[in-house]
This record gives structure tokens, C-alpha cells and sequence, in this order.
């Protein structure tokens, strides 16, 4: 009897959503683009119907689904980190990247890229249980508060892309995070955020080593790089987890790019979705010359290759959901 | 109004399946332990309840879910692959562990263990896209017969288990395969056979390159193992894909030692459950002594750990579906 009732209510919420899905979206051609995909992919005798089991959707993170300004929030997380952890390393006041870190020259930083990142990661993960590396995580989001928003970061998530999540799940599609952040980073709040189960985040990863300690399992990062989910890593990421091609993959930058093209080069319907960061008001406006989130084939080549660009300034009547 | 006919559809068969689950178990307490744990588990309001995105169950492969003697099948399929390749490899005539399969000594071949098999597999599939690997798999599970029993391998699959499998989602579990056996080797037929999808097998891998062969993107297998799913491969296994620890696991060998160990440390209700092979006629006697599927220390320290050891002759009343 639960499981009726509980069905119901789920019935429900899909003839609401199916009333006036994506609220926050403006009615223009993205709106309607994504719509009429998931309309005829569920359509049952439709020769474009696609069994619910095969409707997998990714979604990249940093800049999809949450900002990704004035740097990688994970990245600021490892600065935090390495600050906290300096008293116990003296050399880092003297070794590259950590020492432009406790200087506070954020440029130098940001300008190790994602490498420089993995470099942060690793050595400031490194030794921590999946355990205590969690709490760890869950502190940070719980009390962080962004540089210039003042706001928690997990506030800054974009209100149109959980309603993109939430109408995709009411059609059926399972939804994953295929993201170039820290799997172990980002699993702690997702599942309350995005309503996303950490069984369907890929991620970048460190190694892991299982031991028993006076009797207690753990599982302890290690200081070595397993998987760099970006660029061509993303399908061997999405391959790796997933285990079949997605119909659908959002991002919004070129390490998005083969994730996009490994997606919507398979047969059948599919659909790519491009998050092009037009609103320097309400969030960031950058693309080509950015050193965080650089946009510039996967837009050039978007129209040829039929993927659909969201200008956030025109297609997004709200971007956070406080705001 | 589809989605509320499929929920009454899924409660009729959690009605039916409450009414008399695992009819292929003998009423031994092997069955009342699975059952009780699963009532209390499922029992909302009492302190043991668990939450339905926390019940994650685990099972093993080779030996828990379908036979592996003579030797692992996916050793079978390698041995096969070696020969159909043969021709165009000279070398292999000289070069062990080939040359031994080619000269049909399975001994030789059996004793190099799952080290040798990753090196026959890594050897046999590097070069293959995963689409081609997979029509290779298909071919093989559809034609190729058991040399003891003539059956499709995929008909050794335990009625027992599959029952389990089925009692266990129908109490909203979320079902994983984690197998020492390769997890492309498994994803080809595993939906059809357990219900498992693709993206909740975990396995043992080769690592993977994505590129762009004349304008068509693919994903390559390379000849390099990135992950070996067995002893403390499993509970890295089972951080990497699900993220969290398992309140249910399966497994029949020491190599699933670690995951029931990972499993059942945790806080709360927790179930271990050991496949005993104790029956010669209906399938096969082995533990202690057996160089597949060794049994010895997960068998000795059960009573001390709280495991469930299910005795195959006593506890089932099928072991395959057809017999």
C-alpha cells in the first residue's frame, strides 16, 4: 500500500511538472529545444521512443550546475585546506604551488590549472579516510562562504538546471554527475543538492587503499592521481561508471567538449547542452579567454554539430535559487 | 497514468513475493536469517529501519551468482579468444601463458590464476573498441557450451540467487555485481540474466583511451589493467563506483573476504552471506583446497564475524533454473 501511495504522489508530481516544466527558463528556443527532446524520447510507438533504462543524462558540474568563479570552488577548498595544514609542513612556505598559496597570489594558483589542482588535492588529501575526508568536506560546505557572494557555496547552484534534473528524473532519465572536480569532493552534498546518489557521481579520483587499522577498516586516499575525469577522461569516466553511451550530456566548457561529442555521436535521439556564461549582472560573463571554464570550439563548433547554446542572460529568468 | 499501472504491477509482485519469498530455499536458517534481516531492515519506525537509499547490496560473481569450475568462464572465453587469435600472433606458440592454452593445458593455464588471466585478457582484448568487445562477448554467451554440463554459461546462474536478488529490490535495495571478473566481460549480458544494469556492475579493468578514428569517436581498451576487483581490490571497488559502504554483501571465496569484511563493520544492521559449494552432484564440492574459488579463511571466521554460510546441498532446492 505504501509503495501505491508512494507512486501516486510521484504521478502527481510528473502531471504538475508536466503542466509548466522548467519554470525558471525563459520561453525561448532552449526552453523549447530541451522539451521537445524529452517529449519524443518518452513517447511511447514514436520511432524516437528510448526504454527508460537507456535515458541516462550527465551533467558536468563546475559552471553547469554550480558557479565556477573567480576560481574552481574546489580549488578554494584546497587553499582553505592548505592554510589549515600549513603549521605541520614548513617546506610548502618555499614549494610551488602551496607557497603562492600561503602568499595569497591566488593568479600564480589559478594559473597551475586543473593540474595544479590535482597537485593541491593530493597533497592535502592524501593520508585522510573516505571517512574523515567527508566530515572534512561537509564542514567546509556547511561554513565557506564565497569571496564576493558572501553566500554558502552549495547557494550557488543554478535554479534552472535542478529543474532541468528534476524534469529529466520525472521522464524516467537517471541522472550522473561526469565532472573534472573530486568524486570524493563532491559526493558529501550532492545528493541533497542536486538529488543526485553519490553511486551516480564520476569524478576525478586519488588511488585508495583498503587497510585494517587496530581492528577498523578504513579506505585511505592516497597521493596518486587514479582518473582525471576531463577532456577525453570524461567518456572513460562515463564508460568506466556508466557502462553505456548517455542521450543527453550538458557542460559549458571545452574540457566538456568529448563528453558532448561522445554523446550525441551515437545513434538515435540525442541532445547536447552548452551553458555559455553571458551574465555578468547576475553571475560571470566570460568564454574564449577565460582560464577557468574556457568556452571556445565546443562553441564554435556547437551549430554544426547541433548542440544547443544557453545564454544564460536570455534563457534564464533566475540563476540561483535565492536570487 | 502509465506510471501509477506499473506501481500497482510492482506492488501485486512485492505482495506475491512477501507472501512466499525465495521458494527455491529450503526452510533452513539460512532463509530465515536473509528474511529476518530484510523485515527489520525494511520496518519502518523500528531502530534498525534503514532508509531506502541506504540499502545497498553487493553480491560476487564467479561462484555466487553463476558456477566457475572448472575454472572462472571468463578464463573459458579467454582461452577461446586465444584460440581464434592464434594465427595471427606466431609468437604465442612459445610464449606462456599461451602456449599452454594452445597445447590444451588447461592445468598449466588454471594454475597461473587470476594474474594469468588478466595477462591472457589483457593480451586478447587490447585494440578492441568497447562496441566490438561487447558484440564478442554476445557471440560468445550465445553459442559457447559448458564442457561438463553443455549448457549456455548463462544458464549456470543459481535460481537461488536470482530469487535473492529479485526479494532484495523488491525491498528497494539497489543490487551491484562486484566481481574479480572483467566488468566489460560482464555488462554484455548481465541485465537480461540478473537484472543488473550497466552502471551498477564493478569489476576488474583494463584502462581505456577515448579517440577519434576518421570523424568517429570510440573507446579502445588498452593492454594495461587499471583495476584488479578482488580482496582489497573489492571495498576500493565499492567506494569508486557507489560511494558508500554496503549494508548487504555476497560473495563465495577469500578473494570476497575484504568486501563482506568492509561490509559488515559498519554501523547498524549489516548481513554477510558466504556461498558454500558442498554439492558435488547437483554442481561442485570445493573450498579449503580448491585453486578457484578458495574457501578457507572466510569459512573459519564466519561464525566469529556473524556471516551466513549457506550450505548449497542443504539450503537449496534448485541450484539452476532449468534443473
Amino acid at each position: 500500500m505504501r509503495a501505491i501511495l508512494s507512486t501516486l504522489l510521484v504521478s502527481v508530481s510528473v502531471v504538475s511538472n508536466a503542466a509548466e516544466p522548467l519554470p525558471s527558463w525563459n520561453n525561448t528556443e532552449s526552453k523549447s529545444a530541451i522539451i521537445e527532446f524529452v517529449e519524443k524520447v518518452t513517447e511511447e510507438g514514436s520511432p524516437e521512443f528510448v526504454p527508460p533504462a537507456e535515458r541516462i543524462a550527465t551533467f558536468d558540474n563546475d559552471g553547469t550546475l554550480w558557479s565556477e568563479q573567480p576560481m574552481y570552488f574546489q580549488l578554494l577548498f584546497a587553499l582553505d585546506r592548505v592554510k589549515q595544514l600549513a603549521p605541520q609542513h614548513p617546506d610548502w612556505k618555499t614549494k610551488e604551488p602551496f607557497a603562492s598559496v600561503l602568499k595569497g597570489d591566488i593568479k600564480s594558483v589559478a594559473a597551475s590549472g586543473k593540474q595544479g589542482l590535482m597537485e593541491l588535492i593530493a597533497a592535502t588529501h592524501a593520508g585522510l579516510t573516505i571517512g574523515e575526508f567527508d566530515q572534512v568536506v561537509k564542514e567546509w560546505t556547511s561554513t565557506a562562504r564565497h569571496p564576493k557572494t558572501g553566500m554558502l557555496y552549495t547557494e550557488m547552484v543554478y535554479q534552472p538546471m535542478l529543474e532541468l534534473l528534476d524534469y529529466l528524473r520525472a521522464n524516467d532519465f537517471k541522472t550522473f554527475i561526469v565532472s573534472g572536480g573530486g568524486i570524493e569532493f563532491m559526493r558529501p552534498w550532492v545528493e541533497q543538492t542536486y538529488g543526485i546518489p553519490p553511486e551516480q557521481v564520476v569524478g576525478s579520483s586519488l588511488k585508495m587503499k583498503y587497510e585494517v587499522r587496530d581492528g577498523t577498516p578504513v579506505l585511505v586516499k592516497l597521493a596518486e592521481v587514479d582518473l582525471i575525469d576531463d577532456k577525453e577522461g570524461k567518456p572513460v569516466g562515463i564508460q568506466s561508471h556508466i557502462g553505456r553511451r548517455p542521450i543527453f550530456a550538458a557542460g559549458n566548457s571545452d574540457g566538456d567538449f568529448q563528453m558532448l561529442e561522445w554523446t550525441t555521436s551515437g545513434d538515435g535521439p540525442r541532445f547536447g547542452l552548452i551553458i555559455h556564461h553571458t551574465d555578468a549582472e547576475r553571475e560571470w560573463a566570460y568564454d574564449h579567454d577565460s582560464h577557468i571554464g574556457r568556452l571556445a570550439r565546443a562553441l564554435d563548433e556547437a551549430p554544426q554539430r547541433g548542440w544547443t547554446v544557453v545564454d544564460m542572460k536570455q534563457d534564464w529568468a533566475r540563476v540561483y535559487p535565492s536570487r
